[in-house]
């Protein structure tokens, strides 16, 4: 399998080298970068030194196209849209890390204040909810904050079960890109915890798209993001609230049944964390009832760069090619 | 003023005497702890080096009474029962940082499980809501959850308009105590955040009962505590969803209005972080209304160890003694 | 004692204006930033909120002179050479925190590659090494690097025993500063550790000063520093070889005679930690002697923002004034 | 290749785990651990989960020699020696990864001040140093502190141009255990470094073992030790006084030439740092001369769990089966 990435200098493109080097099916064959151009790839990702000895070149999609099977855009949104047209006329497969392609276009152009100009209908590339990725061209790879609170709790909307469910999602920095910011920055990250956009982050959106499709009737979706000292991982809290008590074996019932041989979910006794996933594309999921309360706490745990993002491409990609879902991926986390 | 501190070998007991060493009026006579007898206080509470030279002692209450006008419980839930009355005989006034004395002893009984030896009425200690510790002799200092959550939500409660109200917290791992448990173990916390008792915590009740008390009509409470990388601090973000929708200048007013004249309330525009208050008694407090929908989302920020517990001990001082309420207290945090 | 500083934006100036705050003495009459005049302070350095309700202000030098008794130059090196002169001939005392009265005119102009337009003999502000500083009118702040370094061997150096002394030396990041940078960004700075300037660091040259006016003939000073995922604090691990073998109570004699009666000082048996001196103006010192060896480990302990810069300066400022040398600066570190 | 882990609930152990079951010629068939005898081995290493679903037994050597080619003993020193005999009677190859089998007996003895009941000579598995180990049925895995060091100074030792060297070496707190203790409490350990067995670490004889080999003539060997706020990785900073100086093409040669063919070993131009190495078997060293100086900093990172032990172990293994070196170990760093 020939394979390309479009935009390969961030944390998404680096990571992407870095599962790839390990997939027994992949051959790359372009890493583009417009800034790096002739730079060799591992003077940006110095921890792939011996294992990736490519360049970084400024190639057209046409280019990457001639010699790829599949391509990977791991671009800023508003960028992939102007590149995946050609890339399919190519006759390539592509998966977009963007945004472009995860919303309709109309809400697309609300949320991005963005002209789509590229509208079609993709599928969204959580393929825990949607097998038929397999059958597709163009995958939609989600937001990292909607795989892990999607997962969290979609068996619980497709069980139409839900009243109200509040997001509480806590990231690892490296959501936030390579380039430093004031956020970014050391001494205001270290020891603290930084809520932002509290009801307007964008990913919102993704959750209530996916939600929505397993219950129609679920309106109150809450979502806030957080950032954590910590460089990978998503935690998110899932206070769902439901319309009638359920017992602790009926809840286990309805995510057992729900994500039956799916092999990168881990149903756990206990509550799920970051160290049990870092560098794997594994989301653990746990649960706790509230005795004498509408209210299940559900914690899902991911690493945003892997299961939130490059990860899941590869899983995608694997689907996509007819190979076994867990081909190159089945890999465990790093701990401690 | 003459002090005396029983139980000063941990975490809030060192804070006591950190800020007690800046306090103008205080004079520190005794501080006792079993297991430390006769060593010196700085061996234990080594930043304290030049500044306490005294010993622990193991000391019976009476004699920490005989030798002081005010003394500080900081020793476990359960045993500070034990002592308070004896050291209320001896006529001297106490705060108690356990939890004996925060809940109405039938609710205390429930929760933790002990049979309570000294029901009595006391008043509990967030002096922005109980301007009455002025006037007592003995205060139940609060949890550094409930100091943060109450907080967060009060105005809005005292304002009759909350619906339902979900605490998610984050704390600083100091919360957890000096002594080393897998929970603290540095390659279990570095990197991750732990979500822990997610519908269980006993703060939880202490958030009810203020809460309750300001809106006797609030039902639906809910808490869920998380340890983060961080040390120090608790940040709480508050998922407020209300009875009707409530313009930002209608809200800022609830604010402004029921903290007005409180000197350790700053009300921020923006979010508050945990680095704005580290080694303060500062509690900042901001919010953020979500467009088209019943939820504002309220963020407080506290250091744990001062404002949720030996600041705010020290703040109830020195309205009990008729002193200023920042005497000693008015310092900024550490940043960056 | 009406006080000036010029340059408040950054990390030395915040932590000017928080120990500043605290000191009894002192008046603050003005703060400069060109680039935020006109904003709250509190703006930039949040955590002084309600502490510090001043604004920036775009002022000269000559300005800054009349309203104060004494200046605080918080400026990057080669720009306090520009103002000095001036502050100086309006009869303001200064302290300047920059590097450029560090080193004599010849070596500063070598290093820093800048010619010096106000070549003059400044005393060096380490008060424990220096206390002639208490005679001038313009001291130069040490740097922080040096502080740690030069403390820790001081004491050998002027008993003449050290034949080679290497400095290996960690700091925090916040001695890089307020602006991010890839070395500050946290998933760079995180769980890692940057060793840097492995032979070239300009404070070598403060240090080489300092311990060659104690000991003559001393030639070989080895220096390398390291940045670790810390906001605060520098830990000097000082690998001394000396002439010939001294037994631990000889080495102890040389250093609590050499820092007899000096307050910052805290000679520690046990190694000092950054826990111990975080926010505070102390330099914690220990040390072990290799058996059979001519090295003697020494390890010194300071808050790189206070006694490596700020707390430093006012403790100069205290001498120059005739005040007590601890005044406004005897509080401990915040720990844990 | 069958495969047998004595001791397998501490974080080598878990680390053999993780990196075997990515190495295709590897079958675990037995993992031990008294007190966790009859538990999941993903219970303890909760990462694991689905990668590995056996069962700790408590099992004698024989019964592990009987179902495997190769053991790895992961037990705490002194306890190795007491099964090693009878495994390799059993006629099973054996890597320890205690101290037992690294030093000469007498030595160890004197060292860990326990009498050696299985005195042999065994060789020293740094593989680049030692490919002997190809022809052995035991080798002694290495500590930590010494793979870092060594690999560091080897070339320059082997070169005979080293005077005096010093060893600060800065550690992960991994390399203390999975238990929590004092210095690996979170609230001790954060934002802190510390340094310990500033002369008197027990590694410093293996580095002296192996720089002495290489350069019998080479006498001043120091070597100190810290812990910094990161779970995984050690940095040594190697400060090497050359008996004349030599210039950076020299140096780059005789480190290019001694690491010739060495698939593990990285020389960077620059500095190596932990990030590159996180999760990896790779050693990244740099360099860089003093001007007019006679000393070298050279700079080594590695990941303490993987190359400093359990890595370096597997690799030992391939050699040991004639497999390519690196096989199941070629995967990069995790970065960021």
């Amino acid at each position: 399998m020939d394979i390309g990435i479009i935009g390969g200098s961030g944390y998404t493109g680096g990571e992407l080298l870095r599962l790839l080097s390990q997939h027994p099916e992949a051959k790359l064959r372009a890493v583009t970068s417009r800034s790096k151009k002739g730079q060799k790839v591992s003077d940006t990702h110095t921890h792939l030194k011996k294992i990736c000895d490519m360049e970084f070149e400024d190639l057209s999609a046409k280019e990457v196209a001639s010699r790829s099977d599949i391509v990977f855009t791991a671009v800023p949104h508003g960028t992939a849209m102007a590149v995946v047209p050609e890339l399919l006329d190519a006759g390539v497969k592509v998966i977009d890390l963007s945004a472009d392609y995860r919303l309709k276009s109309e809400v697309f152009e609300k949320i991005y204040k963005i002209k789509h100009t590229d509208p079609r209908k993709v599928v969204y590339g959580i393929p825990e909810l949607h097998p038929e990725v397999a059958e597709e061209k163009l995958v939609a790879n989600p937001g990292c904050y909607p795989t892990g609170a999607t997962l969290a709790a979609a068996p619980l909307a497709d069980a139409g079960v839900i009243e109200r469910v509040v997001f509480d999602s806590k990231s690892g920095i490296s959501g936030a890109g390579a380039e430093p910011t004031a956020t970014s920055h050391y001494p205001n990250m270290a020891e603290n915890i930084q809520a932002y956009k509290l009801t307007s982050h964008r990913h919102g959106a993704e959750i209530v798209q996916e939600l929505s499709s397993l219950d129609g009737g679920l309106k109150s979706i809450s979502f806030t993001p957080h950032v954590i000292p910590s460089v990978r991982g998503i935690l998110t809290t899932a206070h769902i609230f439901v319309k009638e008590e359920l017992s602790e074996e009926e809840v286990s019932d309805i995510y057992r049944n729900f994500y039956q041989d799916k092999p990168f979910i881990r149903l756990i006794k206990g509550i799920p964390m970051l160290t049990g996933v870092r560098g794997s594309n594994f989301c653990d999921i746990g649960f706790e009832i509230e005795k004498g309360s509408d209210r299940i706490v559900v914690i899902s745990a991911i690493d945003n760069l892997v299961k939130g993002a490059s990860g899941q491409a590869i899983q995608n990609m694997n689907l996509m090619f007819g190979l076994p879902e867990a081909s190159g991926l089945w890999t465990p986390a790093i701990a401690p």
